[in-house]
């Protein structure tokens, strides 16, 4: 009965709500680019060529197009500091949240203890309760979304058998560092226990702040660490749906005997591309990762930019601007809007903006999966958006308020 | 530690053990069609052109686009005897793979026990059981795939959650008759079960033969079946990996709470479709639903002349071939070619198939959860290819045997 208890996710209800308020809406809710920021054409192109030709749209491998899996593997090494054995340690997913599922169902079994940082992406702890096992989880204290070492070592126990850690981290924008790295890879050495690193926002980094680090770099870890990525937000095309999973052999041949059984394959013109090069034995995602790494590392500085942009303007309409060093998330706490003796949550307040203002934010409330410990007064602004449309929701924000 | 004791898919197994032979091999194992028999141009052209204007390649909405939604519902209603609402009644998954372990992971509790027919699909025990539920298999006896009434019935219990049911029959190609769906419908309603209906082969019934019945369609079952259906077995476009589930909206949406956090939602290009109608607003498998009714009701003559095509030759070889009313599969038995005492099984026989004649089959036994009851001389034919191919493969066999 995991399953029968959870509500149809927030990001769906907000962009729902958002697309049928009467008289329109600034969806800056779901985590989902405008058009300016998605992927090169080139990569639409390759995708939609490789579909045409006969014979182009039949089940492709199980563990994906070796083209693209050879993409990932080079990337991989490029990106996360370690060579990657293409035809060993690549898996293809239907999306990171697949890669997720099919880990957690993998790897965990009956009463082992899973630890999460929270805030947290809201399909881990049911995901990982259907798998069985036991959330332990450990909070970011805001406003720098800090560790404390005791806290964190207090979640550990014998039973642990997987730390799962998301960096950059949704909805926060925090990108862990090295010491917190370092803790973490001794922890998790000392406790021998397996790690699943979500760091599908691995390019989304500011010039200047903490750069992105995998754990699975880091000494001694990388037998222990299985990576996740994403074509949804390396190249702002999220209906793709392509994700994948690089990591030790063994991990990831048992992620595999998941993935065969919760969604066999990945549709091949999303994993394929290059016109003229053989329709579906290439790749538009492969064709990405190899021939557009100026798109991907152009995101970092752009975000930025649009980052400063809507921090400046809220902080004028008196939201306080919690720091970040990625994602395209922002995370804001609006309590000094509020009336004195207020005792309105993000929640109702993300309730009367979407209907009165027009704008759709997140609670952050909806990154905890015990809402009794949740901040009150904090909301995550989606800024992977054109200018005009943040202007516009400041401006919506501004007359509102 | 479900899924650690699996191996690789068998149907993966065979096509790369196919297509890395020296010499090349006829694949008649993995069930994926040749071109000749894929869905109409227009759908593919569909498919591609949603894919190319601005801002259509973010999140489409969770449960599927409403277009897609709409057609399904109003296919369901055309062909399953019972209307269908949209908005509540149903639900687009990433193929009938993730309809099957979305269903399971969110209807099963532990010691729920769930009744399945064998020979059955490869992934519905291992997904089953990893939802903590307990299988009782009822045996189809061959050659006619009969089933036992006293056996049927004694595998009900007070724990009875579940009886899973597909129809037309993977690998049987047994069409269930209205006098084994109305037995079904009477112990599913005395032992209050649900249903879970895999009918992605629907259209696959063979002219003359039983008709496809949805026990859905029955008095009594629409409140308590889910009905599987699938774009990459209607159109045999198998590498969309469009699916969908159709049912009792309080089923639904319980599938949709375990959909929203294995896949979250299903690449929107191929849900997508008809050029000029406005991107990813469209929908290829929705305009495939609604305009291209004659192609796949075309493919149940085409595949039953094949089937013949195939028989015939496989007869003279010395094959037995088992009946069959519908899909694009074919069982033969095989021990008629042995010689007197051999004790080869179907698995060494296919092993030996694919690698001194070139031609890969799919053991029977590999469609056995336990492979101690399993018969020893059947083997599984696809038949959804070029008359060509399907001949190279006879010969091939003839001048091996
Ligand atoms: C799957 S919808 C959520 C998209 C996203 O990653 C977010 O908004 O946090
Ligand atoms: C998912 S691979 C198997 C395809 C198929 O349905 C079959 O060959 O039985």
């Amino acid at each position: 009965d995991v399953f029968s208890g959870q509500k149809t996710t927030v990001f769906e209800t907000m962009s729902i709500m958002a697309a049928e308020r009467p008289g329109g809406c600034c969806n800056l809710g779901q985590g989902f680019p405008d058009n300016e920021l998605e992927g090169p054409e080139g990569m639409k192109q390759a995708a939609t060529a490789a579909m045409l030709p006969p014979n182009s749209n039949q089940y492709p491998p199980m563990m994906g197009l070796p083209e693209l899996r050879q993409a990932v593997a080079a990337h991989s090494g490029r990106h996360a500091g370690l060579p990657v054995d293409w035809q060993r340690e690549t898996l293809v997913t239907v999306g990171a949240t697949e890669a997720l599922a099919a880990a957690f169902l993998a790897l965990l079994n009956a009463g082992d203890e899973v630890i999460f940082f929270e805030p947290l992406y809201d399909s881990y702890v049911p995901m990982a309760r259907r798998a069985g096992a036991v959330p332990r989880i450990v909070q970011l204290h805001p406003p720098s979304w800090s560790i404390d070492a005791a806290e964190l070592e207090a979640a550990f126990s014998p039973r642990t058998r997987l730390l799962v850690l998301n960096t950059p981290h949704n909805p926060t924008g925090k990108v862990f560092n090295q010491q917190e790295l370092e803790l973490l890879a001794a922890l998790c050495q000392h406790h021998d226990c397996l790690c699943l690193l979500d760091e599908v926002y691995e390019h989304l980094v500011f010039p200047g702040g903490a750069p992105h680090v995998s754990l699975r770099s880091l000494p001694g870890m990388a037998d222990r660490c299985l990576r996740i990525g994403s074509a949804g937000k390396t190249f702002s095309f999220t209906a793709w749906k392509v994700g994948w999973l690089t990591g030790p052999a063994d991990m990831v041949a048992a992620v595999a005997k998941a993935h065969q059984f919760i969604t066999f394959t990945v549709p091949s013109a999303m994993q394929v591309s290059q016109p003229g090069r053989g329709a579906c034995q290439q790749r538009a995602v492969a064709h990405g990762l190899e021939h557009e790494q100026s798109f991907y590392s152009g995101l970092g500085p752009l975000l930025q930019r649009k980052r400063q942009l809507l921090a400046g303007q809220l902080q004028q309409l008196g939201f306080s601007v919690l720091p970040a060093d990625g994602t395209y998330f922002l995370v804001a706490d609006f309590g000094g809007l509020l009336p004195a003796g207020s005792t309105e949550d993000d929640v109702a307040f993300c309730q009367r903006l979407v209907r009165d203002a027009g704008v759709a934010l997140i609670p952050a409330s909806a990154f905890y999966a015990d809402k009794a410990t949740a901040p009150r007064t904090l909301v995550r602004f989606v800024f992977c958006k054109t200018d005009e449309k943040l202007q516009a929701a400041v401006d919506a924000l501004r007359s509102y308020l």
